[in-house]
């Protein structure tokens, strides 16, 4: 019999539909060519290739800072979803509310190299682009106009994105959006309820069941949601409670960077290199210290589309055990 | 500079992004084929052709009823998300909660031919689809273990659906989802503060703006939201107000089948018969005589595509402004 499932941080209910689950091996794409095979290392039509870059004006910053020879950098959007200057300014009128689109939003270039995947990158540089986005998080937290901060990165043409080179974006929103309204007070609920937050519960429970584990290391935990929205849907929890990635120490964000790596590793290796999605869940800007949040990281692999069940209902159905996809996972060896 | 508009409705934020917005016609897609030109009417190897259906035991219904020669055919979903027999448990461990996956899943074959779009299908054979959805959730609702009813339709590959055969689907849930639950309490907040159902606030607001206006007959108003997710997103909202499908009359259903047949043809038209989902969105199956609910339908050509940012916000960057988008609609020129 299938199972609904409820997460318990985002009360989300999520469809374990065991009639139609798939074996993790389904989910290979044969069809699929790594890049660095079928790519150059340096593009000359790609906007994002050392040598093609935009001017100067269109960089925020580089690392390491003001090296010529850069690693990672971070460039404001040639097409931003909002404006970088302006007021914030809000309008009521009869049913109609809105808000002035200021804020930001930029691209990590994350590497140099234009054929490479994330998962192949070191620890080192992978490290250099999550210190990138901490950086421009905070600049961003303190402009006072700028709410909540969006850190995400899409993985391939599935997952949405358009330019091959390997990049991710932020973006400064003026307002916390209703969805990550939602889950802070779902989440405040629970803390009122049993004085803990739920996500080191949830932490906790996993570490004791260890049936969806996929790796660890000193500061991290990667595991399978017991709801996990589709296959191989992985969080990433640091198992010190803070609400904000904005507080994370230089070496936590290193063995943020070795986890990573690790996890895109086992999903390139065992899946043929999936398109994705990650987003990086830090609490609103104005939340720096809520006893009640935890930020993490959630990825995504595109290996099942989404269409009106899922717009109209909010909820998701997973083909797959998240128990079966983390044994897989787990099962990969990785050289070296 | 770019707006973030908020639907009153959903309480979310979305951004309209006139910085990248481009012009109604950029979204056409010229290299699409109508299904009609490159696809025969009946196809020997699909499920869901005359002559090859599936067992009887299979069927759950079909117009004309007892009709040898059906119009329109309930089928069980082969491979259903939930299952239709058994009992409707609770599970409570720990962090743990779940629930069987008891209830409904199935699908609507709308024509007995293979290659033809709803756009070009008549408005009589638009409203026997439109009456089977009732009718099954009608019988969906009626079961004790239901708590709400999901009417979609996936329409061409990007929609994600993998048969071409016109069909839509009926899931029904043995909970209410979260999103549901929400919108649910905004509308009730809404209604607690003005007196007022706030879907029935924001047609009479349309209708006097008439800007995002797409077409109307005697009882729907079809029109873009102020806060349109994506460009051509457009609601059909009943002039009545009723918070259920399940209310509505066998005339009010004919109309609909009209301004549903308008609405997809002026999309037809113009936007070369883009994919499209659509979501019949009716109160939880008790609530049916709910003062704040409104039952409509919500239509979504996938014209663009989602990703991290949606994943990680809930909120969506729309990049055509509604009322542009309204105004290319409603120049279509339509024979007959």
């Amino acid at each position: 019999m299938p199972e609904i499932r409820q997460n318990m941080a985002t009360k989300q209910w999520v469809i374990i539909a065991t009639e139609r689950a798939r074996r993790p091996e389904e989910f290979v794409d044969p069809s699929r060519q790594p890049s660095r095979l079928t790519l150059p290392e340096l593009d000359p039509a790609c906007p994002f290739c050392p040598g093609n870059e935009e001017g100067p004006d269109m960089e925020v910053t580089r690392l390491p800072e003001g090296a010529a020879a850069w690693k990672v950098r971070v460039l404001k959007n040639k097409y931003p979803a909002l404006q970088r200057h302006g007021e914030r300014v809000r309008h009521f009128d009869g049913v109609h509310r809105a808000i002035s689109g200021v804020g930001y939003h930029e691209v990590v270039v994350e590497t140099p190299l234009h054929n490479v995947s994330p998962a192949l990158m070191t620890a080192e540089d992978l490290a250099l682009v999550l210190q990138a986005f901490q950086m421009r998080g905070i600049a961003m937290a303190l402009d006072d106009r700028i709410e909540h901060v969006i850190y995400f990165k899409n993985h391939g043409l599935r997952a949405g994105t358009s330019l091959v080179h390997p990049h991710s974006q932020i973006i400064g929103l003026p307002v916390v959006p209703y969805d990550v309204r939602s889950r802070d007070e779902e989440a405040r609920r629970y803390f009122d309820d049993t004085g803990e937050c739920v996500y080191c519960a949830m932490l906790r429970d996993e570490l004791e069941d260890r049936r969806r584990l996929v790796c660890e290391n000193e500061d991290y935990v990667a595991f399978l949601p017991y709801a996990a929205l589709s296959p191989f849907h992985i969080w990433i929890l640091p198992r010190e409670h803070h609400s904000s990635y904005l507080m994370v120490s230089p070496i936590a964000i290193f063995r943020l960077a070795q986890i990573c790596r690790e996890v895109l590793l086992r999903l390139y290796v065992s899946l043929n290199d999936p398109d994705y999605n990650i987003v990086l869940r830090s609490a609103p800007v104005k939340a720096w210290y809520a006893d009640h949040l935890h930020w993490y990281v959630s990825l995504i692999p595109r290996v099942t589309q989404t269409a009106g069940f899922e717009l109209g209902s909010g909820m998701y159905i997973n083909t797959a055990l998240p128990e079966e996809s983390a044994a897989f996972l787990r099962s990969v060896t990785l050289e070296g």
